[in-house]
């Protein structure tokens, strides 16, 4: 039998099968094993030994759980590979500072601090730097709170966002965010690649550079070659460290992470410095412009040499002759002064007012100081070069998602919860610490920066007017080599991590194996190394690398951490609405406000530094999404997505119980009862249902076993699942369910009372007729039959009881023509004409005709019956032919032969014991009873047998007219006649039943269930 | 019994007895009733003789359908009040012409055409104006098809957009809409009265006003002044004719349509005509300004009076003294000259391409033609008086909100559905044929008038520079009188309609009586006229009247027309992919993603013309849904929201069969089991279950009834309804389930097994303790409960029973303190630790603390077990005090009493018939058989009768711990023991739960289902 649920708190002591996915350890032990164990009950608690057969004993539980580390499915399948870990893993013992706390902090400092936030500073001016610290960090900030109340929900999954999105919302978000946040990390390392290259190539040893610019326009150009060309060497070199080293990364983390602490106490030191000392960086300015201070020593038009005023180098840059009486020079150089600033002012230097406020440029555009004298001239095309322009149009949109990177790095910590001793605690406390901490470095950096260093300075990206010096080192004290040789081997070091962790995370995603195509990526090495999957992400990060710079890969990775955290986000709002009783979280200041704002955040960040990429990043997302929803990932972790579902539901059905039905929103609702051996006998039954989906109904497929119910748990478990293949089998969309009663005709009326739940209650019966109940020696089958039918009626439900089921088409089938025939006979609700019409919605039935005939008699005007049948249906917006038959007149017409033979019947008193009567027998009294003449006021006061002749006549007399009209029909609608009220008529009943429906190929018997399901109404 | 849905087809044979709401006519009439009727049989349909008794036949059905007329509930209600109208409604013979096409016509056609589309033409050119008519048309046209699915889907409600939302989306739609469709009608009162006052005041009899303009600023205030004082007399004179003889409007609407069509084809003939002969309106410009053609004649600076030149009245105009000689004169009169030019060059002369594109101006801007030669210097303050300038701003945006009122009015023809011989055929085709021609004929007015007339003139708002003429006037043949006077009557006809129809609409909404506060405007004169609905409609259209600016009001009327427009969209989107089998319009051509485009646009045409109108009008809009959703309209019509959630929990619980569920997401899905009389006796088992209901799980409410469920229907429903009573009462959310069964047992069992869909299924029982057990005589109660017991187990369902339940709290009481006590004996689920925390999400619970205990055995390490279980506890993220008790110890303490008692003791075969363990008895047996050693081993080989003492052991030591340690307790959790194997222990077993509950004053014995409920994972 199958247990469906794993029992996570017995798989923690149980050893684990496959990787990651609970073993199936059913919690219910057959008694027969227990018994072996009786003797290891105390019999203190005798009361419950019958209990403590099949459940574990609350000591032994307990005594189980101290031999538990807490590495859980996550954890372990996500350090399985990592065999040069195994020491790690063995002492789950680090705290909070080692563990979560520095690593964050390693990971959230990054190259941009050192690269690029002067420049941002300068260009957004103080006030608005602080706002993209603030938004980036406080977007940061709120995910951290989501994350921690993820986090300390339970033992925590190592392996970051992947795990804890794809345990919390489910397989199809969690492959998404960890594409996202595999491709993030991966970007991050072309991104440190690229930085630690800028800083290798602009400052460490500028003449290693391969490509140099011709002219002043291939100036770009040849930067990004040397770029892409030393990017590659260098992401060679790491993918190669890496894949055989792995181990000294990790151990070198400490010494990058000393690195950029070494780095950041440098500036602090520099600006403290600044205020009694300002380091000696001079800039040298013509006019208002800053002017690349490579080519030039002397920042003067003129030197003394000697004694005679001879032109400076400068002077020759700007003029064509070297002679000064006659010179041709540079308007611009001509009418405007040299002057030479302090590029480094220092703190106490009040240069943070002409910081306050931005001064984004255009590209190309040539830095200038605001408050300098400059005549305003063109100068000569050439000496553009001379001049420090701006490398890339700026705007405050664009920093944003140059400046993110700087704040991404969060999820470091929640990644080796593995590691922790106490991963609940340490997670949310060192995690917010360090993002604290890098926030507060951030705000300072910006006002340090702001304050002490010349406005042109900070413009200046890569340092030219300060000598080509990296424009944060001016400020480090003691040199400008601590931050430029610092800032290279963190970035490095970052690098090197970002391709370590990478692969990882996309061997974590293979091995859950959510993703088939990516199924390759979870071999490793022997060592378990991810070989393939280092291999992918070098060619990824290479993409990166050739786009060359690092302002264009930042904003790329922002957007895929930026994703991955409005997952992160997503999943605790989501939780926390829900209030499923498992969220529970350690950490309490969560809120589902704060989550939403934190997604909102993030989405408005992504919007704001680049809408195209945000699309982009999206759609990879949504695709993801889809085809892992389409490959229908099942994985036995729940996801919230399914608590979602249940609220859903929940919601909508209690919705529903507010007010009553209306026959408007009235749909087909089906119990379907199959007896067990149906489906190879009578395949055709479920296909029938499943023709009728079309209404956007519903189908319950109802089951009775017989037996005792205390005893038939694992057979009811068994039929349940045999039923449900055969739905699948038909794709009939519903539920099935399965009773056990000790008679199935009792089993058939609970599930027709208690099956259903509010509004989403059966209203119609579907069932099969009981073939060849004539010839069987057991009545049961029939008798139970004839109870379904009134039990139907006393539930006040509709009932379809499709004949000869064999002839019905499968759904493969398609009738191109051909009518389906309606006999409305009574009016009991409009089943009647529905059904077609529901039926003609699907593709076997689509191209039949509808006919729809009715029976006039006597007294009836059959024309003008005709034309408001027509007008009924019209109202009904049925669309059908119409034909009234008059049985009447056909009687009349066979008159001749047998007619009003039901005078004179003599009460069978003689054959009490066969009751029945078949056709054969009203046919022999029919001949024998011929032509007498007929009072109708006796045919009134008939007796009970007389009304069943009465019956077995209409039986004939309307199986003859529907046979005659509906022959061809593809499929023949009926009202059924009720059962009679006593049983004795029970066989006499399904005899015309028979007879009813004799020579017709598929018939279709319907009973209403009394309330209307069709109206003229709108 | 109560049957809940009403039947419409037979409603529409019987008399109806309140206004709209179907009555209750039950289609199940009493057998006995139907019995008399067997006379009227015809022995052909003998067969259904059964049927028959209780469902009509399908003749007579058809018979009583001739005679009826097809006025709904909607038109029957609406038209109730219309006494007056009592001829039409009696014979509803309309064809398509007449009764929709016509109306429609009259109603799309309106002032805007005649006073503003020239103005909107000259503004914003033929092709932004051919813009805006195609937005506006195909807007409305959308709209036309949606209603046309929803007005032909069954026999139409009369009432237009108001009945056919509130009958299609539901009362809250409804009411919104309806109240937006009113006061949109409302404020196109008002507009139509500015209109025709603007005719009258600016066309018509100019010298009627009654403000002047004391100079050139003043004018827009006298203007504005005039308007608002004969607008507010002409609404007063109309609300009083539409008082007294509501009748004259009706007949004279084919009058004031008149007026209309023969104004449109004066403007053809007059374009037609234009082309041999165009109509001399000559207009005089300065340089390149239009100047006002109403204090000169001649235009020309001079004029030759006898042979002499004299300065004309143009000159006299400009020039402040009269001397020709020394002028001194405007600056831009001197330097400009004065041409005439024609206004009307008429379809031949090619002035369309001048027209091509618009010129939008500001407010105050003086129109410029812009071919001709100007120098442009400033001229003098004063004149400016003297040339035309634009009253307002225009935009395109502007234009579209003002041209927006000429589209409206497509609900005219469903309006009058029951005037029609065949509403469903006429009103599509009707409506959808008005549309078309209306926007043919706005079309060519654009190209008409962009073609025949000079683009100066088509700005001219007011026809100042053609000598105040109505512009469109100028154009037309054989006089501009016709237009004026056929736009005159057709406006005021069409203000009269509008007051006549919104009060009727304001009193169909109140007789809804879906908002109550508009109850007052239901009622009605003496005969229906809705006086007070009149009075109020006056109030609101004097508000548009004091606005005083057509082009002010016309953006408001067109917000709720949109907003209205929009949902009979979104009815028609929504019923369509709903696909409910009763939606099946006649009209074909409609489909979902039209009606979405219809949404889109309504939505985006009401931001676009103004989008502070449209948060205005939504905000209205939602207010009032939130109101009847507050009020808790409940209306018998069915809503297509009900359908939305049937679709909604179909999707939801489909979606939940996909997977397994997970531990993760597992709810408290409680069945709770109520004997009928229960709620007298112990009404706090139902607090008990409404306080667990914070888990956000669900309750369904089993109850069994002892009989034959054949006739137990009745019965059935009755109970159905006094268990639902009991669950509004305590506030359960959730479903009520009564089965009849034989036998209790079955019933209870069947329930067990059946109740419940898919992932909604419950997982908890509930029930009772059958008090008074022992002194009952019947043992059926306490039976029942065990087989219960086994039943629960058997399904692997947890189970909860509250004992001393009538000491549990109210939901009014709060425990400020205290403790929630768990004894943890055997680990089933964890059932025991998630349920305190589910208390203690209710406000009666919150404060009381949590303490767990557990109990240590002989060889267990007591301390080693409590730390344990602490991180356990903490692991499960669960806050609780942690107790271990150590029994072995309690044992050893007490041992010289009674220590092992067990030993010898003596099969008690003799009294079989006596086997119940009281506690009495133990105590007995206990000191019979004192002071005797024993042997462990002979202690496993014990007899079943030697278990039981063993288990009363057991009961009464844990009692004594128990009561020991939480004898304060508010509540004690406690594991229940399992029922025994066989039936023979089941007074055992009772008398066991007996013994451990014993002392303690409220307690809950808990079995858990044998699924893990709470996980340590995330």
């Amino acid at each position: 039998m199958v247990t469906l649920n794993s029992t996570e708190v017995l798989n923690t002591v149980v050893p684990e099968t496959g990787h990651g996915n609970h073993s199936e350890d059913s919690p219910f032990l057959s008694s027969a094993d227990a018994v072996k164990k009786t003797d290891f009950y105390d019999r203190n608690l005798a009361l419950f030994e019958e209990e403590l057969d099949i459940r574990p004993k609350v000591s032994s539980l307990l005594s189980r759980l101290v031999n538990y580390t807490n590495i859980t499915q996550g954890a372990r399948e996500h350090e399985e590979a990592e065999n040069t870990e195994t020491l790690r893993r063995k002492s789950p013992n680090m705290g909070t500072l080692m563990g979560v706390y520095l690593p964050c902090l390693q990971n959230i400092f990054g190259v941009i601090l050192f690269l690029r936030l002067t420049w941002i500073v300068g260009t957004a001016g103080i006030v608005q730097s602080f706002l993209i610290v603030l938004m980036c960090c406080s977007c940061t900030m709120l995910t951290a709170i989501s994350m921690s109340a993820i986090a300390t929900n339970g033992v925590v999954p190592a392996g970051g966002a992947y795990f804890m999105i794809s345990r919390s919302l489910g397989a199809e978000f969690g492959g998404a965010v960890g594409i996202c946040f595999y491709l993030g990390t991966t970007f991050a390392a072309a991104m440190y690649i690229l930085g630690a290259i800028e800083i290798f190539l602009k400052y460490l040893v500028p003449q290693a550079a391969i490509f140099h610019a011709s002219d002043h326009h291939g100036g770009d150009s040849a930067i990004l070659n040397n770029m892409r060309v030393y990017g590659t060497i260098c992401l060679s070199l790491m993918a190669v460290v890496v894949f055989v080293g792995v181990k000294y990364v990790n151990k070198l983390a400490s010494l990058f992470l000393a690195c950029v602490i070494i780095s950041i106490v440098s500036i602090y030191a520099g600006a403290i410095k600044s205020v009694f000392q300002p380091p000696d960086f001079s800039i040298c300015m013509l006019g208002n412009r800053t002017l690349v201070r490579d080519q030039f020593d002397v920042c003067s038009k003129t030197v003394l040499e000697g004694n005679v005023t001879v032109p400076s180098q400068l002077w020759r840059n700007f003029c064509s002759s070297g002679n000064m009486s006659s010179p041709q020079c540079d308007d611009y150089f001509n009418q405007n002064n040299v002057t030479e600033i302090q590029g480094i002012p220092g703190l106490a230097s009040g240069i943070i007012r002409d910081n306050m406020w931005g001064d984004y440029r255009e590209k190309g555009q040539i830095l200038e100081k605001a408050g300098l004298p400059s005549v305003d001239v063109h100068g000569a095309v050439e000496s553009i070069g001379l001049y420090v322009s701006a490398d890339i149009a700026t705007s405050f949109t664009l920093l944003v998602g140059i400046f993110f990177p700087s704040a991404t790095g969060i999820m470091a910590g929640s990644n080796r919860s593995g590691d922790l001793k106490d991963a609940q605690k340490s997670i949310p406390i060192g995690t917010i610490l360090a993002i604290t901490t890098t926030t507060l470095v951030y705000f300072s950096s910006v006002v340090l920066f702001g304050a002490c260093i010349e406005g042109a300075v900070l413009r200046d990206k890569f340092g030219d007017a300060v000598s080509k010096n990296l424009v944060v080192g001016t400020l480090s004290w003691p040199s400008p080599w601590v931050i430029v040789i610092g800032s290279f081997f963190s970035t490095v070091g970052a690098g090197l991590q970002s391709l370590t962790g990478a692969p990882r995370l996309l061997q974590a995603i293979a091995k859950d194996n959510i993703i088939p195509f990516l199924r390759v990526f979870g071999h490793g090495k022997a060592n378990g190394e991810p070989t393939w999957a280092l291999l992918l992400t070098g060619l990824i990060a290479e993409l990166g690398i050739l786009i060359a710079s690092l302002d264009m890969v930042a904003p790329i990775l922002s957007m895929f951490f930026l994703m991955c955290y409005l997952f992160v986000n997503l999943a605790c709002a989501v939780q926390t609405l829900l209030r499923t009783p498992n969220w529970r979280p350690r950490f309490k200041y969560y809120h589902w406000a704060l989550s939403f704002l934190g997604m909102s955040m993030c989405l408005a960040l992504m919007f704001i530094s680049s809408w195209y990429y945000a699309i982009v990043a999206m759609c990879i997302a949504g695709m993801i999404y889809k085809y892992i929803e389409y490959q229908g990932a099942e994985k036995e972790w729940g996801d919230g997505i399914r608590g979602l579902s249940l609220s859903a539901a929940r919601y909508s059905l209690l919705r529903l119980e507010l007010g009553p039905p209306h026959t408007k929103n009235w749909r087909l609702i089906i119990m379907f009862f199959v007896s067990l051996d149906l489906h190879v006998k009578y395949p055709r039954l479920l296909t029938f249902v499943s023709q009728l989906k079309a209404g956007k109904g519903l189908t319950i497929v109802g089951s009775v076993i017989q037996g005792q119910f205390l005893d038939s748990y694992g057979e009811t478990q068994a039929s349940e699942q045999a039923v449900k293949n055969m739905m699948e089998i038909e794709r009939v969309k519903g539920f099935c369910q399965v009773v056990v009663a000790s008679k199935v005709r009792e089993g058939i009326a609970h599930l027709i009372q208690s099956c259903g739940l509010g509004g989403m209650k059966h209203n119609t019966v579907v069932m099969g007729w009981p073939y060849g109940w004539r010839q069987s020696e057991d009545p049961r089958a029939w008798k139970t039959f004839i109870n379904t039918v009134r039990c139907t009626t006393a539930a006040h439900l509709a009932l379809m009881v499709p004949k000869n089921v064999s002839f019905y088409p499968s759904n493969h089938e398609r009738f191109t023509d051909g009518t389906i025939d309606v006999w409305w006979i009574v009016h009991d609700g409009g089943m009647l004409m529905l059904l077609p019409f529901l039926l003609k919605q699907h593709k076997v039935w689509r191209k039949c005709k509808m006919r729809i005939f009715t029976v006039a008699q006597m007294d009836d005007n059959s024309i003008q019956m005709k034309k408001d049948l027509a007008t009924f249906l019209y109202q009904l917006r049925i669309e059908a032919e119409v034909e009234v038959v008059e049985m009447v007149h056909s009687l009349i017409r066979m008159g001749s032969l047998y007619s009003d033979e039901e005078e004179e019947v003599v009460e069978p008193v003689a054959d009490k014991i066969q009751m029945t009567w078949t056709k054969e027998r009203y046919e022999a009294e029919r001949r024998n009873r011929n032509n007498a003449p007929e009072n109708f006021r006796e045919l009134m006061s008939l007796k009970p047998d007389q009304s069943n002749v009465r019956r077995m006549h209409t039986a004939v007399k309307l199986n003859e007219v529907i046979v005659n009209k509906s022959h061809d029909a593809r499929l023949v609608l009926l009202n059924m006649p009720g059962p009679p009220r006593n049983t004795d008529g029970d066989e006499n009943y399904m005899e015309f039943l028979e007879v009813l429906t004799e020579g017709l190929e598929r018939v279709l018997l319907v009973r209403g269930g009394g309330r209307e399901v069709i109206t003229i109404y709108s």
